[in-house]
């Protein structure tokens, strides 16, 4: 039945307080009570509105919030008690009648998975919506060139990466004289990396060259055997693998520590672990990663080691027991809910919230809408494929934008955003008037599939071998410096 | 209403194949359907009555099972499908009217809680049944001795250590010349260690004298920082702190390791523990330890860290990375939840079920249905006591079960089955003839209370002085040497 006046008033009076119908976890109370709306609260109950806004955007996603369906909601305000009877209810699989949005062919973006319901890929401002992060815009990158007199990468410029959380706090941190440092890391799943695992390695080491900082990267291996049915020991040996690759992109030895969890946590690492692991509930991690009562108690405690490299008093050998050096952490927005996880945490525990650069996800070469997978060699150039491999993966798998026949090609031109080869262009070819140049001629018609594909070939060739040149010469030896605690070197204003 | 008879045989199937309701996990929906019998399934459904006797043996703690309430279960067998309307149904905190049975006064054992509804303790038979272990009896002890060539342990004769998990296969190894390792451990949550506390490294210290083989000691101050509303540092100094009181007992030290879980855990012991978390799930801890949704993450992984220790391969620098040495753990029966899940995933992670030998609770002061307390002084007799605190604790609080008067308790005796200080000498009086003397002319009436307490406060008078000296000598560069990973020296005829 639908929702009285006075229940309204009672549940503005509610959302005042607090963030959910169950205080400040969603839970599927937040459901039922949202199915019994058939719109959006007036904007006169502001609370009540914030709150149907919040559980709106979640979309399908709501089906999964933990806790049990109840008959009845009570609310009380001042001497008026409500109990709101939540007839609608739905099975898990169903489609959310949500209006007239069809729910179903929504995005989905979990550390686990992501998957894009148009060859577009996301909907990357939905999720900056969803996820409360901010938009890089101009003026930020204005403000970044200026405080550190480098032109913004074209990652950034392109948006690639293209969200943020607290950037400006960072830059203030500069300005002020004052370091700070980078982590990132990756969970080593399989030998071959592709390109796609590059972007956030690229990103890093140029932000290392710009701001000369501090880097740790972490190799998650614990996690790939929690997760993944591969032994302990094959996770840790893929840990040291493509640290081979990780280096390779070029990261200053001086400047950078790369470890393997399985390897390294202990001692202060440890006791910050149990420092994140203290203050997050179950609750919180099955409502953030979705984790159920048949989740291992691995994966369920494993989202503290990945907010443990955050704090600076995790690597004490580097910054010699300091905890208030601030950290950036550049990745791909599907790692946000760890440090969201991270950063509700962080003041309760005293130590300092990281700041977060976020990119867009590397498309499969099937388009942006299908998976890459490092199992599937024909979905992603890998890094260790050949030169003839990369032409023929191109031109036989990379979704194209362009027309059936070249008739209509010079008719109608092609489609630049959905169009794999270009969209690898602005991943990897750094000259822009080239790029414009590119995405004018090709979506005028004038430029065909295939010498779009050529430029792309030609790049990728040049790169990977660039790339399989360099990690020759990264032996077990330099693996194991870089993988040593140790001090590191970098330049400190303060 | 009551279950039909279709309903029982439908039944009498499904715990056939399952153990409970909901597969091999206990749940809300076992205590449902177990409401629904007036009394004890048939002899004739033997399934049914297993099952129907398993979950009465849990007592009010089935309302602690995991899963929501449902108002039908079904359940099918060949061609027949029965649909059980589970209608009584009870709320947390409600008596259970289970039968004439009061189970509110039942006695409640957990790791964290124990509580005996009587002053004569728990009821040890009981907590065999419930548990699933083994008595300690007369025929295995002879077995000790034969083997050993060592009269039993006056623990392990009075019934202090009374039940085990494969103690035999321990002996077994041991006759065939092969050797294994022990291992106990310790919550630091203060400095103040009590008598009770000593009673599993008594044990532990007589076993390893008797068969010459490695120990290791756990310090869980992980766990405390999780449980106790401490910071980690001051968890961790009350490791240090207690290793001193520890080290006393008398250990050898080259067949000795202790560590502390926030210093040590790392490496080859931080694989262990991964190996154990992949296996245990979330619904399992719950059911095991009765963790819940808001229970911490730390909390929800520990039970793995307690695991870790029972396996050889977690302590390459003693074991020689040898993965296959069996351990045996003394250890206080509430700590068995640990081990029981332990031994559960040791096979399935190619690892050696722990063997186990369990004592019953130390009591209070006040009385053995009473709960021993670090933080309430009066409640035990420290370490730190002085003769004279020592003196006045007995004389004023140890319970007494002699009579009101003088001439009452000549005439009537006194009750040594509820008298505190006699259960003190049970456990600190060596002279076998002179307790039974003692239990004789107490229970007779021709000894005191007063007098029977003068016999206990000279024995720990005594026993803590004697500690006190030892600890001295205790030196922080001793307490090092033993908390260094390293190899140990032990006799193995193997």
């Amino acid at each position: 039945m639908p929702i009285t006046k006075l229940e309204e008033a009672v549940l503005d009076e509610h959302f005042i307080k607090y963030s959910y119908v169950k205080g400040f976890t969603a839970t599927q109370s937040d459901t039922a009570l949202f199915l019994q709306f058939e719109s959006a609260p007036h904007k006169d109950l502001p609370h009540l509105l914030r709150w149907y806004t919040h559980i709106k955007s979640f979309g399908s996603e709501r089906l999964k919030f933990p806790g049990c369906k109840e008959t009845f909601l009570s609310f009380s305000s001042n001497c008026t008690k409500v109990n709101i009877m939540v007839d609608k209810t739905l099975e898990e699989g169903e489609v959310v009648a949500d209006g007239q949005q069809q729910e179903q062919t929504e995005d989905f973006v979990d550390p686990w998975t992501v998957r894009a319901s148009s060859n577009k890929g996301i909907d990357y401002d939905k999720l900056i919506d969803r996820f409360g992060s901010s938009r890089i815009d101009e003026a930020l990158l204005e403000r970044f060139e200026k405080i550190t007199g480098h032109k913004p990468h074209h990652f950034l410029r392109r948006g690639i990466f293209f969200s943020h959380r607290e950037l400006n706090r960072i830059l203030n941190l500069v300005e002020a004289g004052k370091t700070f440092f980078l982590y990132t890391g990756r969970g080593p799943s399989s030998e071959a990396m592709h390109v796609g695992h590059l972007i956030p390695f690229i990103m890093t080491k140029w932000l290392q060259d710009v701001f000369d900082v501090p880097l740790v990267v972490q190799l998650t291996d614990d996690e790939k055997y929690l997760w993944k049915d591969l032994k302990l020991e094959q996770c840790n040996k893929l840990a040291y693998e493509n640290a081979k690759d990780i280096i390779a992109i070029g990261f200053d030895i001086n400047k950078t520590f790369i470890f393997s969890d399985v390897d390294f946590v202990s001692g202060d690492f440890y006791k910050n672990v149990l420092r994140v692991q203290k203050h997050v509930t179950f609750n919180q991690v099955k409502g953030i990663f979705g984790f159920d009562e048949s989740s291992n108690i691995g994966k369920i405690m494993f989202p503290a080691i990945q907010a443990a490299p955050s704090f600076s008093s995790s690597f004490p050998f580097i910054f010699g027991g300091k905890k208030d050096i601030p950290c950036l952490i550049p990745c791909a927005i599907d790692q946000d809910p760890y440090f969201r996880m991270t950063r509700d945490v962080a003041p309760r525990i005293g130590l300092q919230k990281p700041a977060l650069i976020h990119s867009t996800f590397f498309p499969a070469l099937q388009g942006a809408g299908s998976k890459m997978s490092a199992s599937d060699e024909n979905s992603s150039i890998f890094l260790t494929d050949t030169p003839n491999q990369i032409k023929k993966k191109i031109n036989k798998y990379a979704f194209s934008g362009g027309k059936d026949t070249i008739e209509e090609h010079r008719a109608l031109g092609g489609d630049c955003e959905v169009d794999v080869s270009y969209m690898y262009l602005t991943f990897f070819m750094e000259d822009d008037t080239r790029l414009e140049e590119i995405r004018r001629e090709y979506s005028a018609g004038n430029m065909l599939t295939g010498e779009l594909k050529a430029e792309l070939i030609k790049i990728l060739q040049n790169m990977i071998s660039e790339h399989q040149e360099r990690r020759k010469s990264v032996t077990d030896e330099v693996v194991k410096q870089y993988m040593t605690p140790r001090p590191l070197n970098f330049h400190s204003k303060s």
